[in-house]
């Protein structure tokens, strides 16, 4: 076994070029590293910076002024250099969770060179860790039976185009003759149909609340929502010269909700699939739960479970497209079918808060049924990855 | 449209959380930006470094001295800063290709935070981006029907655990009757699951390969060849504590060729595949070359195509799998058996080269058929690539 050893060695080190760079690139720090007590030390090489910081969502925010007013923003801590050039920070001890962080050198920002694991949200990108427990145990990947998970293509009449979605199965689908219940799942603006896969843990939380038994084997659509795009950034012919924006055009005028009907059919032509209202859910968070109030609402007799995560709930008149046209008397007809389930989530410090109030007294005004699940903080994904774990096993219950 | 645009404008500042985060974190700063004459501008906002400089496989190397005699690094340029705290580079006008970079502030490796496109390689990260045109073209998202990506578990009696896999239909995959052939594409030591697909570029050029009509339509099976591992880092139970490595114990050892019979059985039984030895393809870059030889030699029935892509050819007498016993025997016998193609590529400056050519004379001596393909540079994943839109074409065209 020796020899083979001093061979791997060989070549790993015999040549200076790009498999080796990985090599080479690749840092002996290790960082996060999550110590007995849930606290985690983050380390960065960087012998010549000045100051190193780190920024994230486990540190506690920080309220600032502004023109418009008070404005909470992410902490930002101070990385303490020792005598070998690494800077180190300890936090306090941390409740389970996904949390992302930065460093920040002598103000640049950067993702941790240690840590492989990063995600991107619209334009940034930051590395994540988990604290494992309780709802985070949701989060991870664990022993259990996997669904799969496929990038596929299809064709949307009412856009003209060819588009990309993200298609969860879940564990034995492929092998079954059985037909499955369908969630739409709805990014948010600056998603797209990577964000709920990737951000939202979609896979692991479905996984592991069907090896629970607490949510249905169901599939999970998770398509894209600005109506411009065909695909995420990278992903689709205007290559890689773009870069993600929250500005694209074309993702709250009506467009994407008028066009919603093909993915349906889609779905419906091309999976083992329930068809009837009873199996179908839509959910979606900050302009995905837009979305789902509007679809559910203009196409009542397609979905049973209608989900509001974090809702960008707003009056949308000064668009021309008819789907927002005679909204309550839409609204009237969707709940005298009765819904099984219309569920509206939201955290007390986002900043949709009101818009959210305001949506709920006009359902209580007309004694449209809906349940309602509030929590702590605000327009963040660690919410949104808390309202799928608990909407899921929510539907296709009876 | 003036009022939605300033009630989108108000979500996107109103709140100093996450979502929020992505837009601040974004910056304006346009890198890299690719110039009409196929130089590529390189940016980064720094205000506070002493030094920005770059590196990637678009510089020319560096040729350097170590103990172990002349090694060729990648090349460094330097930024220059500008008086807004904003280091450039212009590159020399830049053959068409996909590319690689990271800055190295102060001599810190980070990626460059104006672009989202980065890819990892085992533990690295870098940015990519490409220079249309010629081979090039093949790497792009084009305008073409595009097959579907999926991510699977399947098991594997032989390793005794659930394992991931990435698979690539091809497009109509799933709307037609039709069996297809299968090509079983292997990745190199510290690869896993994840590397053809994001470093090889494979549905790009198999989409690409398939709409010019030049490789038929086939499904691609990107497996684990880690026999120790379940999945790519991050997407097994192990969690994100731990980091890749190329260190891995079971990789070159005889476990995963013992083993692959299962990757077989599951694609056969799970797919609308073809059965037949000339329906079989399997091909792989450095470790995976060496699977690739060592697995059509052992299972001398089951594959009609082989491509060794910079293979790691070396003897390995000295593990005690029986995979490596025999090895000429079972050559004999799988040569006798007339394989359809029986490929060999490396470039020039591999460090394989020589193992290579030591692998050929025997070939040659026994009189055994095969084909070579010899290229510029060693071993790297733009070769790779190169090899994969060669081998493709090829394949399956009886």
């Amino acid at each position: 076994m020796k020899k083979l050893f001093v061979w791997m060695s060989i070549l790993l080190i015999s040549t200076g070029i790009s498999a080796q760079e990985a090599l080479w690139g690749g840092s002996t720090i290790i960082s996060p590293q999550i110590n007995a007590d849930s606290s985690v030390t983050f380390r960065l090489a960087a012998p010549n910076a000045g100051k190193v910081e780190i920024t994230g969502d486990f540190l506690p925010r920080q309220t600032i002024e502004t023109a418009m007013g008070e404005m909470e923003i992410p902490g930002v801590a101070a990385l303490n250099k020792g005598a070998n050039g690494v800077w180190e920070f300890t936090s306090a001890s941390l409740a389970p969770e996904l949390y992302n962080y930065n460093f920040l050198v002598d103000g640049l920002k950067i993702t941790d060179p240690s840590n492989v694991y990063q995600i991107r949200d619209v334009s940034s990108i930051f590395n994540i860790f988990i604290i494992p427990g309780e709802q985070a145990d949701l989060y991870k990947v664990n022993n259990v039976s996997h669904g799969s998970v496929t990038r596929r293509w299809y064709n949307s009449p009412a856009l003209g185009m060819d588009r990309r979605m993200t298609i969860y199965t879940p564990p034995g689908y492929e092998n079954s003759n059985q037909d499955y219940p369908v969630l739409y799942l709805l990014h948010g603006m600056g998603g797209d149909e990577e964000a709920w896969i990737a951000l939202g843990r979609t896979a692991q939380i479905m996984d592991n609340l069907i090896a629970e038994g607490k949510a249905k084997p169901m599939i999970v659509v998770m398509t894209n929502g600005n109506a411009i795009q065909e695909a995420a950034p990278g992903e689709s012919s205007l290559g890689f010269a773009q870069q993600p924006t929250m500005q694209l055009p074309k993702t709250m005028e009506g467009s994407f909700e008028t066009a919603f009907p093909d993915v349906v059919d889609f779905i419906e032509s091309n999976y083992r699939v329930k068809k009837n209202k009873a199996d179908r859910a839509i959910s979606g968070l900050s302009m995905g739960g837009f979305h789902s109030l509007n679809i559910s609402r203009e196409y009542p007799d397609l979905f049973d479970y209608v989900g509001l995560f974090s809702a960008a709930i707003t009056p949308f008149e000064q668009t021309d497209s008819p789907i927002y046209k005679n909204a309550d008397e839409k609204l009237k007809v969707q709940f005298e079918k009765n819904p099984k389930l219309y569920w509206i989530a939201i955290g007390k410090d986002d900043f949709l808060y009101n818009a959210n109030v305001d949506y709920r007294k006009k359902l209580d005004a007309n004694g449209y049924k809906y349940v309602y699940f509030e929590n702590e903080e605000g327009h963040i994904w660690k919410n949104w990855r808390i309202y799928l774990s608990k909407f899921a096993p929510m539907i296709f219950q009876e």
